[in-house]
């Protein structure tokens, strides 16, 4: 196994976060938070329920095991969403001095459970980091999952501010950011942003099953990207949509409608006003998927330049020796390469104001431009 | 404007296609099958009903204009979905001698345009080359786009071998699979692969309209790349969907089911059978997207090696320069960046068989690796 440099040195800064940690929980989230603290210095305990977790996740330098004389400050909860509101409880008994917040991808089930047990929530704030990776586990725990990420909290009026800063200080700590939302408006959030996204991905690709090999064959990039998340687990998956069952149908149901009405316009499509109606689903699209933040959450874009290079070993590392000399970093890549074919492109992501001194820089070394997002 | 550099220089290998190429249509695909011909030294004479289209395309190197002397062996239709049948009769009737093909995405519509217009078929062969780019016109074209890509042949009983050959050839030349496919066949299979995912895809991304600016501000990769292609422009769209509506429809009245099943199953989600109903369409949706083809349209897939890269110039070419004298030539890369970070992930793809041997040789360099697709 090699070393997952999972605590990266960084400039030291001093944590807002203070105290000991307690960590319930040591799956990818709970010791992704753990690897993540210990690098800015604070102090991290884990518990598990399953012993061989727990050693795993302490293995690779997420926290120490958690001890009984523990007094700590904050308490994560980052337990699997049917069991969040039983560890919370518990853990708001346990440590009646400490603030406890969870990371559950649903935020009202958990506080209508904690609510029907006549729990008093005054230290429990719940959150969720907009992160994750698609492999799980203390094994899969990376301490930069959260940069750049939203972390949603869920504060009410009766929280006190002190506990407040607690968290979004943990939020930040981590690199994410803080974004306060009630629990209702981040499970609609959420059933629109990322649990009907996987549900549409998983329902398209389930119409594969029934296709010829030959129409499979046709399949390109789009529907390949349309449906990379239906390769997600079902287990998580039934947990997060049953306890968001009713905005998931409000948002399925809406859906269903437009996707009727598209079907019965080409059911008829000679009928005055059927090209319109498929014309303004396309049209809706364009403007809707618009209003998706940049990458990493931001609305920056990266100017963009592909680079001719020839399908040889010690090419590309000509490239970026060419890209360092010229000292341009580059922020996101991708290569396109074809088989048969005797080159490929290298499609480089520049912060924008960069790429005309890359293209000039690059062409002035010989490199050939096969196009740039300043054309 | 840099050099496009659309006809790369290649070894010197005959083409199968011989004599001269009419190409009418000098748009995206028209002049890409332009730039690799010329690049494969094959004369191409170009057509257009825009003269300045004409002229772009001819400036930029796809073929010569068009002459009322040409006596081409095979002609290519690569005009709008709407004028399509309409220009292989004009096409069919002005040049006995030669066989005519065209590139439309939908393969029976025009065929049933042209028998009712009673037009002598037997030197048609329709085509449809899996390729394209997000951007049009003969300014986007490029001589690689084939490379690779499926293109569907459709012949039928009457289909002269030699005129079969002639299409097939091109394909060939052009660096693309021919697969026979019927009309029916082709029109079902991308109502399935690709119209039905463009209407989801732009469905979905609709559905964002209504939504809060802080709904939106949760937004990740998964959402981003279920609706990365409802960009696409309307007005190819409302014609391709309306020309194949039949085969379009079905898959949408099938995916229309099962979406109100799921809807169905998780307005109840205690009744008993509704998580597993769940569960089965996520479950339908892992088996469904292993039936895509990997990249390039073959199953071959890469292994995986993710290596940890400072974020500062210099370091990828260092990298890449390693992996030259590793002799691991790298078949897929994409770099994972966050701002704030001080190292970023390059995550490369590799044929299987090399990835233990990059792996080791990049440790014995110094390089952290983060995982591996044979952890």
């Amino acid at each position: 196994m090699t070393d997952p440099n999972r605590a990266p040195a960084r400039p030291v800064r001093a944590a807002r976060t203070g105290g000991l940690v307690r960590v319930v929980g040591a799956g990818l989230l709970g010791s992704s938070i753990g690897h993540a603290l210990q690098g800015l210095g604070v102090d991290v305990a884990l518990a598990d329920a399953s012993p061989a977790q727990l050693r795993l996740a302490i293995d690779y330098g997420a926290g120490r095991a958690a001890r009984d004389d523990d007094r700590p400050a904050l308490i994560v909860v980052a337990v699997p969403p049917d069991v969040t509101a039983e560890v919370i409880e518990r853990e708001l008994l346990a440590f009646p001095g400490a603030v406890v917040t969870d990371v559950a991808s649903v935020k009202l089930e958990p506080l209508h459970a904690l609510r029907a047990r006549g729990v008093d929530l005054t230290h429990y704030i719940g959150s969720h980091p907009m992160a994750g990776r698609e492999r799980g586990g203390a094994i899969s725990a990376r301490a930069d999952i959260f940069i750049g990420r939203p972390w949603v909290v869920c504060r009410d009026e009766e929280t006190p501010a002190s506990d407040l800063a607690l968290v979004e200080g943990l939020a930040l700590d981590l690199g994410a950011m803080p974004i306060e939302l009630t629990p209702e408006e981040h499970d609609r959030a959420v059933a629109l942003v990322s649990h009907v996204p996987q549900l549409v991905a998983s329902l398209l690709a389930g119409r594969f099953l029934d296709a010829p090999d030959e129409a499979m064959n046709l399949a390109g990039q789009g529907v390949r990207d349309t449906t990379r998340i239906a390769h997600s687990a079902p287990e998580l998956w039934v947990q997060i949509l049953g306890a968001n069952a009713g905005p998931v149908v409000d948002v399925l149901d809406a859906l269903s409608a437009d996707l009727q009405g598209v079907a019965d316009a080409l059911r008829a499509p000679e009928t005055p006003g059927a090209r319109r109606a498929v014309a303004d689903t396309i049209r809706r699209g364009n403007d809707g998927v618009e209003r998706l933040p940049g990458k990493h959450g931001q609305k920056r874009r990266f100017e963009q330049v592909v680079v001719i290079v020839d399908d040889t070993p010690g090419q590309l590392g000509r490239l970026f020796g060419d890209l360092g000399e010229l000292e341009v970093n580059v922020e996101d890549l991708r290569l396109e390469h074809s088989p048969g074919a005797q080159f490929g492109l290298a499609e480089i992501g520049v912060i924008p104001g960069i790429a005309r001194r890359a293209v000039d820089g690059l062409e002035a070394r010989g490199w050939k431009i096969a196009s740039t997002s300043l054309d």
